[in-house]
């Protein structure tokens, strides 16, 4: 039986979604804790591997077993295991043509930054990208990216993905308080580091390297060069994974 | 002379802002950072102390030496000494008359909270309120809570001040993201606890234990028991330091 397991972290001590040898991750700490109340080995897979630093509000896994145990009773159990900075918030018994990775058909990410002079608060959760950003210019470079595009010069170039259309549904940056800025996408899939290179190129609009309308041409490139830098793990959040059938 | 000193701080760390003995103090770590530049014993004075935990986005401190150094300068070398959860921002000279506290016209402080789900990433700067707040009926709360009020009721019962009577200005709470908001107020000046006590009395309201309207009954009580609870010191940030020459 296949089961959505619905979870929330806070990526900043581990290393990444993904099971590696020797290193703290999210995967490895969810399979451990679901072998506890299980009994048997428990293969876990998300809709997608967030990177080391990475956080998520929601993120949507799912696993097989045909253990049967109570599903109210599993969470607070498996959650009294976790590390606090990992916290299932469901467990739901689904069709096994349910696929966490497979099924999903939109993902939304924010990216959140602030302007200015450091604020030590605002480092728990966002970057610092310095002073004078042209937000508004960074708005509307958001429209040229918005759409159904060849991502190629926004993916890390060491990926096996070989279709690299991607379409992105909504981009925008809003500002949350005085200097903090948070940046939501909502697209049906990302590429390799996409996000956090969508983000590098909107702060090369926003100090004026290049300007919005710049960003056709970057698309059109589909040279990985042209975009701007990848942009620190921290400040990003995976925040919703959408399924057609919910 | 006199010098304005506007810093920045997380005080997840810190005993608070005010130096006590043998506790990790904002203004001890000042006031010794100030001492290496200025080589002489420096006070700091702040607009007002902030409790064991409470950050700032921005305060505001005066303290006076005549040791003349370069002003500029100043500010990257204490930054260097002072640990990187607690930043200066600027360093002015200002006229003897102005007082960090007294000359303060208007503070605003906010507030962060959730409901629903524990979610790690929103644990890093606001604090769970749980399932099931009506936050309508917190809004229209808000409204009871803004204008000139003697407010002995939402006042630390150990405080020496006499005058309790306070002008809010303006009292809001706004969505920040998916269950995150933000209560934020600005007001002429705070009693001991006071936006704690606020926020646990909007919390009463939006757990249905009190309607918004009973707010008038709860400030002319004066009675400190009829209020809500004093609120965790997580999620609290001084945002904002008014004064009439700036």
């Amino acid at each position: 039986m296949r089961y959505r397991l619905d979870i929330s972290y806070d990526g900043a001590k581990y290393f990444g979604f993904q099971i590696q040898p020797n290193k703290d991750t999210i995967q490895e700490r969810l399979e451990y804790a679901l072998e506890q109340v299980y009994r048997e080995k428990i293969d876990v897979v998300a809709s997608g591997r967030t990177d080391a630093g990475v956080s998520a509000i929601s993120q949507v896994c799912h696993f097989d077993t045909d253990v049967t145990v109570d599903e109210r009773r599993n969470v607070g159990y498996i959650n009294s295991i976790l590390p606090s900075d990992i916290r299932v918030l469901g467990i739901t018994k689904v069709d096994d043509s349910f696929h966490a990775r497979k099924s999903a058909k939109e993902k939304t990410y924010m990216y959140n930054f602030y302007v200015g002079s450091e604020i030590p608060v605002y480092e728990r959760i966002a970057t610092n990208l310095g002073y004078n950003l042209d937000i508004d210019a960074m708005k509307e470079a958001c429209k040229y990216i918005e759409g159904t595009h060849d991502f190629t010069a926004f993916c890390a170039s060491n990926t096996a993905v070989v279709d690299k259309t991607r379409t992105i549904y909504k981009l925008e940056i809003i500002e949350v308080d005085k200097n903090l800025y948070k940046m939501e996408v909502t697209g049906n899939g990302f590429l390799y580091n996409m996000v956090r290179i969508i983000m590098g190129t909107l702060v090369s609009v926003g100090m004026g390297k290049i300007k919005p309308i710049d960003i056709v041409d970057i698309i059109n490139s589909k040279d990985r060069s042209r975009a701007g830098k990848t942009m620190p793990a921290k400040g990003l959040i995976l925040k919703k994974v959408l399924y057609s059938n919910v």
